[in-house]
């Protein structure tokens, strides 16, 4: 009986692992090249972490259990709840704002299908403790050119921008305040059904004939003046000019082509407060490719200072399939700069010359058996090493070595220091 | 009420995370530099990769749990059982021998204590497929190396070299059969217990007088002659020869001042049944720094093909200690290249001018709010930022930039090409 890997995992063989050391390099250094700090937290955390903020569809599909001592715990589906917390601990000690990156994996458990596994990695970026709208220019301006530094550009991908607070204005405006709850979530649901249902939905909420086409024909605004039409007696004012504003910000940046107003978007999560925005492929054959917003209490709920934090998170299993399908996923093999071929025995000789070599800074492989050079010479190239040295050839003078690049495939005879 | 990380788990804030992504740098580097590929598993696997051969004392401690589909799972307490599972999965496709390493997150239910966690990192390097004992020297020179690279030497630790299959050899002319499980839990309690009670725990198997004060005296052997002259009637000359090989090598490799002979040494786990190997420091204050041997059976005792296999684990808990200890934690803040000091507001005039330096591979920081002069500097201190750059100054030309370096607090203007 062979032993497989759970349900919606995946088993990272180096030549896996190499693609997913590709995404993690460039999701670090945009955060890098933005000042953000790295941060991490356990993989499990207390249950009543998630029951309390996360929202309803998280809660379902988390693994949850038990420790030895009897402690409620859940492995964590979303890093922001330890974000919140952490935060919460060091308040006094910390300097806001805080600008925090970190690469969790996650366990969600769903229904294992393409673009959603139940154990993926997630790049998180957060800003706590600014309530400037820079904050949101930042982690959008970031998340575009992260997608860029793929190989990607504005033909490929686009940044849906769209309003907690402006949605939630809008819907005071149009219902009852006790029905805002339940039709978040028919909003939510919108892009997975047909409109018929979406409409049924809404009338099995009691929601008036008028209240739906309104609500329609909003979700449906692709530009700001179709919005500001729209104004309900100047009360979406405020939210309006929160977006219009933003998207100046990033046009002036030069970032149009990226951007477009997309109302539909509500985010799945019950935290956000302000602007929210999703990123996702221009033929929208996949899933949304990352997400975020304005989370203005989660802090204070949690226990903590009144604090508004903003943050996105862009997975790896979306990200890795949009990047197969463009065609963008590295190839290139990164060996180590030398394999050894040896004449005669592997021995303490010949691990004293990797020694030494590894002592200048290379990387070196050498055979662990004594074997036909013909075969060491398949192992180099399998090795992706860039070249092979012959050890105890008789073509190099002492303190000489015969060099091969398996690249060009050029012969050269090297002293030692300068190999 | 604020929520705690989970007992025996660890937050780690950026200033915390720095020391780790330091000794994870360290550890993959080194394996790069032997030419070690990555790989990585599930961070839960089925329980019974555990229950079946990893050995009693970590069954006790799994964070076990059913998922929503009934499946019985565990957090991974170490990764061998899965690096085994993956092997036995592609063993066609792959080509031996292999050299692999990761760095996974592992959990143990234990009492949480100095150098000891409940969830902990674990840099673990193996070699499948190869049964020379040039691997045995591959891996302890790379542990070498490898704490000689956090600035350790060999007046701060020392590799003890034991071996499964000499114990094992040497019990059997002691002892019956079928005490030799049991009088194993025993071997590998002594080091924790007094002498007394290590050899009345023997007389409780009715393991005889004469047995207990031979297997003292092969335990407390710290030379390859001692043990040969101890040798019962030959039984165990391959195993010595093995042993004297090793250590041959090694000290031709120049690692002599780094070993010692120690047969104490057992291993909790079932699996090992060659070389094994523990690391300790000098003034043995903390428990092993890493550990590791030889398995010749875990592969097709998980239902594959019978392929030896040898690695070590080296966890980061006890590593931090020590480097603490010894004043070797690393303490200069890597920060971003400019912080952008803003005599005016934060728009997009700033973002632009910060995109454009990122444009050219700069690692760039601003305020994320208009705050004064003053406050702004004590964040570009913070923030460990090589250099200020003051944007709209009006010391600087056109295209040019007032540039102070904060470590030098020298002052100078510098064109935009030469940012």
């Amino acid at each position: 009986m062979a032993f497989k890997s759970p349900k919606g995992t995946r088993d990272f063989y180096p030549n896996l692992m190499r693609v997913q050391n590709h995404i993690f390099s460039i999701w670090k250094n945009t955060c890098k090249a933005f000042g953000y700090e790295e941060y991490e937290g356990p993989v499990f955390e207390q249950l009543e972490l998630y029951t309390q903020k996360s929202g309803e569809e998280i809660v379902e599909q988390l693994y949850c259990f038990k420790d030895k001592g009897g402690r409620d715990l859940a492995l964590r589906p979303e890093l922001t709840p330890s974000l919140a917390r952490m935060v919460n601990l060091k308040a006094p000690e910390l300097k806001f704002p805080l600008r925090w990156f970190a690469v969790p994996r996650l366990y969600r458990y769903e229904r294992a299908q393409k673009g959603r596994l139940r154990e993926f990695y997630q790049l998180n970026m957060d800003i706590i403790g600014c309530t400037s709208l820079t904050a949101e220019a930042d982690l959008i301006s970031a998340v575009i050119e992260m997608l860029c530094a793929f190989g990607l550009n504005d033909k490929d991908f686009a940044v849906g921008l769209s309003s907690r607070r402006l949605i939630r204005e809008f819907l005071a405006a149009q219902i009852p305040e006790d029905k805002i709850g339940q039709v978040y979530r028919v909003l939510d649901k919108r892009g997975k059904i047909t409109e018929d249902l979406f409409n049924k939905m809404l009338t099995d909420l009691s929601i008036s004939q008028g209240a739906i086409e309104s609500i329609n024909s909003f979700l449906n605004a692709t530009t700001l003046s179709e919005l500001k039409q729209m104004q309900c007696g100047g009360l979406l004012d405020d939210a309006v000019t929160e977006l219009e504003e933003l998207f100046n910000t990033l046009e002036r940046v030069g970032y149009t082509g990226y951007l477009q107003l997309d109302l539909s978007i509500i985010r799945g999560l019950d935290y956000y407060t302000g602007v929210v925005f999703e990123v996702f492929d221009r033929n929208k054959s996949l899933r949304a490719i990352a997400g975020g917003g304005r989370y203005d209490n989660l802090l204070a709920n949690l226990g903590g200072k009144q604090l508004s934090g903003v943050g996105f998170g862009i997975g790896d299993v979306v990200l890795y399939e949009l990047l197969k399908e463009k065609g963008l996923l590295p190839e290139k093999i990164y060996g180590p700069d030398y394999f050894i071929v040896t004449f005669g025995d592997v021995d303490a000789d010949l691990l004293s010359f990797a020694r030494a070599l590894r002592g200048r800074g290379k990387k070196v492989l050498y055979p662990l058996e004594s074997v036909k050079v013909k075969k060491q010479m398949s192992q180099a190239v399998e090795s992706g090493a860039d070249k092979v040295i012959f050890f105890g050839s008789d073509k190099a003078p002492a303190g000489h070595f015969e060099v091969k690049n398996l690249e060009t495939r050029e012969q050269a005879i090297v002293a030692f220091d300068d190999l």
